[in-house]
C-alpha cells in the first residue's frame, strides 16, 4: 500500500493485490467511510448481509460506509489488481 | 463532470476533457486543496510561476494546494482525457 496523498480531510492510497483475499470468517470493519475504485485487474467483494459477492471490474467503484463490514473474497493475480482507496475523515 | 461521491470531508469527481484548455490569461484559483489523477488521455498543466507546462500521462497525479493558481493548457481529444479529481474540505 502506498499513500499518494494525506490530508486532514482524507487519505488517498494505492493498493496492489496479488490474489489475496480476506481470511475466511474475517471482516473489515472501519471507523470511517472509504471509497474504493478498481483500477486494474478484478476483484470480488462481499458485504455482510448480502447473499452474493459483488464483482468489480476496472472502473467500478463503491462507497463503504463506516462500519459496513466487508471482505475481499478474490482478487485477480494476472494482471495484478490495483485499487485506489480514499479514506475520509469522520463527518 | 460527474460527482462519484460527495462527503463532508471530500468530493470525488470524474471529469472528461475533449481538447479543452483554460482560456489564455485565466487561472484556476481554488479555495481548497484538490488532488488530480490523469486516468486516460493526456494533458498539460501550467502552475503559476513555473517556466514550463507539466505533461501528464495516465497514472500521473498531483496535489494542487488551495490557491495554487494553475491552468490546463492542453488536453488530448483522441482518446478523450479522463481525470479523477478529489476536492478536500479545508483543513
Amino acid at each position: 500500500m502506498e499513500i499518494l496523498c494525506r490530508k486532514t480531510a482524507a487519505r488517498i492510497e494505492r493498493i496492489v493485490s496479488t490474489g489475496q483475499a480476506t481470511p475466511e470468517g474475517e471482516w473489515y470493519d472501519q471507523q470511517a467511510d472509504e471509497w474504493v475504485l478498481l483500477v486494474e485487474g478484478g476483484a470480488r467483494l462481499r458485504i455482510e448481509g448480502e447473499r452474493q459477492d459483488r464483482a468489480l471490474a476496472p472502473g467500478d467503484y463503491l462507497l463503504l460506509p463506516a462500519h459496513c463490514r466487508h471482505r475481499v473474497t478474490w482478487t485477480e493475480r494476472e494482471p495484478l489488481t490495483v485499487w485506489l482507496a480514499i479514506h475520509f475523515a469522520p463527518d
